[in-house]
């Protein structure tokens, strides 16, 4: 696994201490955030399966990692929490709609999260969080309309327009599951030629072994035998950033964002997926607005970052209202 | 061409008399709004083509406009003009930043209008007139996130998201201008395989048209022969509602709107369009969020009744203003 850096400790700045939790479809991240800004007890522990109760099981378990994280760190007493979820969310209703990983359909975590935690509970989407996170104070900082692009295991994107993060009702920034290839796989969607079957780091490895026959540990490597020479790697590689060009073009030819933040695993690759995909973007665009291609600077933690923020961000809207 | 109704009467209800003026390629449809709503001397006009001074012939047409239109109805004194035109507009500095059909590049059109007319002019962008109005009287009423796509001579659409208007800096809603085939022809913007080069009214007559040695008036006339049977029609009717099924499947992955309001020629095809497009939708989504597709309802007028309702907003805002 990669290393796990703490995050810069004056990151967040002064505010309302919180807890943060991650909800990840392997691992979750929590920490404890106090009002200098300081990321304390940062870890990540595995989350629980449950497919009889998927949402009351993971509850339970961040209400465990809740009281391990404040007897760690006493005097620290936060006013709210803040919860993100992989798959589709509706966070104004506070529901989990859908997480293939983790099981649930509509389940309303919010409130059972409030009652578990026994604080007001912000309650989002992992890659909304790590984009407004990067919006607030990371690479896509100073930008009014930006796509923050997360690149892993599967594809995913928040949108900022117009200053103000976009959800669409919880199914927005599925750049993932938009058609890439008419001729290609089905994807586990269900949909036909995904983004994600093609461009993402899994994909990649995954294409690579099944047409050489030979495991890769990762698209790391089927990038490292491309450089090589092996025309296998090269082209799995090209159609990779190939898809990502082209799908960013069409982003780019509907919304014009200022700027794309590129995070997640494949983005370590660095010059060798930025300045390919660049090429390709700038052939394929003509009179459009060519955003800038960023990398994402928050790195791993950039989901827990913007749950922080979230949860500070409903603390303080409480306060204001009770002085109100 | 089309016969030309004229608007209901009561479609805009009461408000400040302004001035609209809605700048084709072609023509320019003018009209003066009463303070009850009433649209009064639609007029169409050639738009005139001056490659010296592109701008300031159009707005000093314009201004000829808005004498005829004043005399002919005594009385009514307007407090603002609005003026839409295509091509990428820059709303919010009151520029035409580029118009292919018109010429201009970076024409500060809102101040020499200011000055041409003697009234405060809302700036703004045709399509993106038309789909407010779409929303704030049309089709689009009551949904927070929509796109109104324009489907003519060439494709374009008007995003609200969130409930408010979303320009991206006067470069969004190209959607026209989307990739839809990588090995397609080239477009005159400049791209390769741009949707609007196989889906457009005009792509389906000129594709037909260069496939079959028979020119055609108009998409129409392919949607009948494919009807009737024609196999050349019906792979060039069938390839545009394809293309357009595909975009707008994309479209719903990144944005999920709730619904598209379909408008321009081609959706006077009705049920030969929407119908094969929703079914092809269906097929190319899964988790998605299908959008309603809906059929606009203003019409030809839209842009004209959406730059009124701009001039009245600023009429109103001026007004605010000078009461605070």
């Amino acid at each position: 696994m990669a290393p796990h850096p703490t995050p810069d400790a004056t990151r967040l700045g002064p505010g309302h201490a919180v807890l943060a939790f991650d909800v990840g479809g392997t691992d979750t991240k929590s920490a404890l955030v106090d009002a200098s800004g300081r990321v304390l007890g940062l870890r990540r522990t595995p989350t629980p399966l449950d497919s009889a109760d998927p949402a009351g099981t993971i509850v339970a378990s961040l209400a465990v990692l809740a009281r391990e994280h404040l007897a760690a760190a006493p005097g620290i007493v936060p006013v709210a929490a803040g919860v993100s979820v992989p798959g589709l969310v509706d966070e104004l209703a506070g529901i989990g709609m859908f997480a293939s990983n983790l099981g649930w359909r509509d389940a309303p975590i919010r409130s059972i999260a409030e009652t578990a935690l026994g604080l007001p509970v912000a309650f989002g989407h992992d890659v909304r969080a790590a984009g407004d996170a990067e919006h607030r104070l990371g690479a896509a900082r100073g930008y009014g309309d930006v796509v923050v692009l997360a690149i892993g295991t599967g594809i995913a994107s928040a949108l900022v327009l117009g200053g103000r993060p976009y959800a669409g009702g919880g199914f927005a920034g599925e750049i993932g599951h938009s058609l890439a290839d008419p001729l290609g796989e089905r994807c586990p969607c269900g949909a036909i030629g995904c983004l994600e079957t093609i461009a993402s780091a899994g994909a990649i490895a995954r294409r690579y072994a099944a047409a050489s026959g030979t495991p890769v540990g990762g698209a790391r490597e089927v990038l490292d035998a491309a450089t090589a020479g092996d025309p296998l790697a090269r082209r799995v590689w090209d159609d990779a950033v190939e898809a990502l060009a082209e799908a960013i073009a069409r982003l780019v030819a509907i919304l014009a964002p200022e700027a794309v933040v590129i995070g997640g695993g494949l983005a370590q690759a660095g010059p060798a997926l930025f300045g390919p995909l660049g090429a390709r973007l700038d052939a394929l665009l003509s009179f459009h607005r060519r955003p800038a291609l960023v990398h994402a600077e928050l790195g791993d933690d950039a989901g827990l970052l913007g749950t922080a923020l979230a949860a500070r961000d409903l603390a303080g809207a409480r306060r204001d209202g009770d002085s109100a």
